[in-house]
């Protein structure tokens, strides 16, 4: 397949489109180095050392014996988007490029409309473009379990049938996310899934859990290839940051009560399954007017129980770890009924690949060759962003 | 009360306006005249005069013998709203600063993003600026009936509480827009909820249905205290359209089979409920926390009921009608279930003044004084614009 991965440069991007390449796919990438600036912003930078895009270009080429064609460009440019699927055609597209963190759209108004304008008006100019230029092409597009909130009822994916005052349809699920960067995402899907019902288009909204991890099978391949480690408030995620603290002697810092739970992911799954999700498009079966949710995560936890995972397996590996309870920087329910639904990916052939044990000790053993990066901005673990 | 009214200068805003400033309220207003330049850039105009904002606030003096203060600048403009707050401290705020318009939203992809990015943002930039600068202020802000769609089922006001494999919540209603603007809306009103609960600030949020009518009260004390009225297919409303169609001769043009049925209210009892809403703050019984949805509207109809009424009513002031079906411009269900609630306007002492039949007798006696401007833009009547 010809696969556009916007976002290309980034966590998963990177991973995404090594991972495509690998598999024989034409892969065409697009970035703007959005998280690149973001993370300089908030002063700090990626544990794992990560090269420049031309760089990073030229040891595929090495490495893999094969390209990617990447162009420069804002998905807020309608035109730069259009003159690239014009140019490339593309019959996939997985769409990462978004401002990502929930914690950096909580900074001010001025982050908090960036944010939702940045995600909001990238999928719509992303759906304009393909209906223009590629209206057979199917997109994946990245939302976030966090999309649904915690309601006190099991979470489906993405559409429930529902009885009120007598009388039954299936409906979207509601929305209740918890930032302005959970809400940029619902915003996104309502846009993913009007447009599919406007122009016919293709979509699958994938509602991703928190993802975790340093490796996949070819970003190992070379040092150079390897994709970014983000551990500071914005940009890090709840295991990458637990990981970074028992690596440093940090406390581990569950935020309040510590019962939030949520669904999580390993990176290499994420991408095995962003690849399912390319690799078999939606059918009249499984979506709504071509428009597929997947929930994407593979177990779920608190807190709490990452934290005690991740200094359980540490201090096998000969870190001291310690836990501290730090005052909740977030407003969210710190206890509450949780219980998501994920099977479509599971009928597609999602098989998660290691434990969470075991990933998090690849993890640990890996992170522990950047130490020192994490040393030198030690000091970006702990929030200072609140959302009050 | 001191209210800020946002889009003063708009079809409802400046209604409400002189409306709030007769009643004894201390009126602040804004605006940048986007729904000037709007109209100018799909050509067309309103057909009855309107003075420019100098005018007019001129007239309100001699007229009214107050004044209002006026103050230019956009909501995308986060400083200036803030400098707008810091400097009146208003105790509510009507927000009606919006890119009103569906057609004008499905131009194409520029307008699309601008609509989602103006409405959008510009709500969240005003919720940031009251948490600044006047925690306590109410805010009533304008959705739309369109928001929830149509679905097989009674539409609640907001929220509706429901089971779901065996467990019960009470969950936002889901929401199935019909454009790119009605998902500005819907996303609007994810902004305004999530504030209220996070910043625990006071909002409420009005799902109006199609508003019609030339007049109020007060916009009849003096032709140049007049309120806009446009006919186009971006900026004028399916009544108003219809009696535009009436006055001139031109065919009433139902979309389709007609038989989309709508929530109808006239312009007078909409500054009714705008003034109720903002006289009446949202308590702990109505909201949740301190979020509350009202429906506004006064009757449903179909498109098929509009025409039929307009032509009866033109015909019996003499003039000649014809009902002509066109092909439907947009995508959406022209027959379908629709049964929505709204009961909490009434609880607050909401009474409509006139029957649809009466209103539609003043407009169209009104409009004849301002047919001349209508047929000089007669051909801007058929809609240009589609949804696929």
């Amino acid at each position: 397949m010809k696969v556009l991965i916007t976002g290309m440069d980034g966590y998963i991007g990177w991973a995404l489109s090594l991972h495509m390449l690998n598999r024989g796919h034409t892969v065409i990438g697009i970035d703007n180095f959005l998280r690149r600036k973001m993370v300089r912003e908030v002063n700090c930078q990626s544990a794992i050392t990560i090269q420049p895009m031309k760089k990073r270009l030229e040891l595929i080429k090495q490495v893999l014996g094969k390209e990617i064609a990447f162009e420069q460009g804002d998905m807020l440019d309608y035109d730069f988007l259009k003159a690239v699927l014009h140019k490339y055609k593309p019959n996939s597209i997985v769409n990462l490029a978004q401002q990502p963190s929930p914690a950096y759209s909580m900074i001010n108004a001025k982050h908090a409309t960036f944010s939702q304008r940045n995600n909001v008006c990238g999928i719509l100019n992303l759906m304009w473009a393909m209906r223009e230029e590629t209206p057979d092409a199917h997109v994946t597009t990245l939302g976030t379990m966090g999309e649904y909130g915690q309601p006190n009822m099991p979470i489906p994916e993405g559409f429930f049938t529902v009885e009120y005052k007598g009388m039954k349809d299936t409906l979207p699920f509601p929305r209740q996310a918890g930032s302005f960067y959970h809400w940029s995402k619902v915003q996104s899907s309502d846009n993913a899934f009007y447009c599919c019902n406007l122009w016919d288009l293709k979509a699958t909204d994938i509602m991703q859990g928190v993802v975790y991890g340093t490796q996949t099978d070819e970003v190992i391949l070379n040092e150079g290839l390897r994709t970014r480690f983000d551990f500071d408030e914005c940009f890090g995620t709840m295991i990458n940051r637990a990981c970074a603290c028992a690596i440093t002697g940090h406390p581990i810092i569950p935020y309040g009560k510590g019962w939030q739970t949520r669904g999580y992911i390993a990176l290499r799954d994420s991408i095995q399954c962003l690849t399912l999700s390319t690799e078999n498009p939606p059918t009249d079966e499984n979506s709504v007017h071509g428009y597929r949710v997947m929930n994407q995560f593979d177990e779920c936890y608190s807190c709490n129980e990452i934290a005690d995972r991740v200094g359980l397996v540490a201090e096998k590996l000969g870190f001291e770890t310690e836990v501290k309870h730090i005052e909740n920087p977030r407003v969210e329910k710190e206890e509450h009924f949780y219980q998501p639904i994920h099977e479509k990916l599971y009928r597609l052939g999602f098989k998660p690949l290691y434990t969470l044990e075991e990933e998090l000790e690849i993890m640990l053993t890996d992170l522990d060759h950047w130490k020192d990066r994490i040393l030198a901005y030690e000091h970006k673990i702990m929030p200072k962003i609140t959302w009050r």
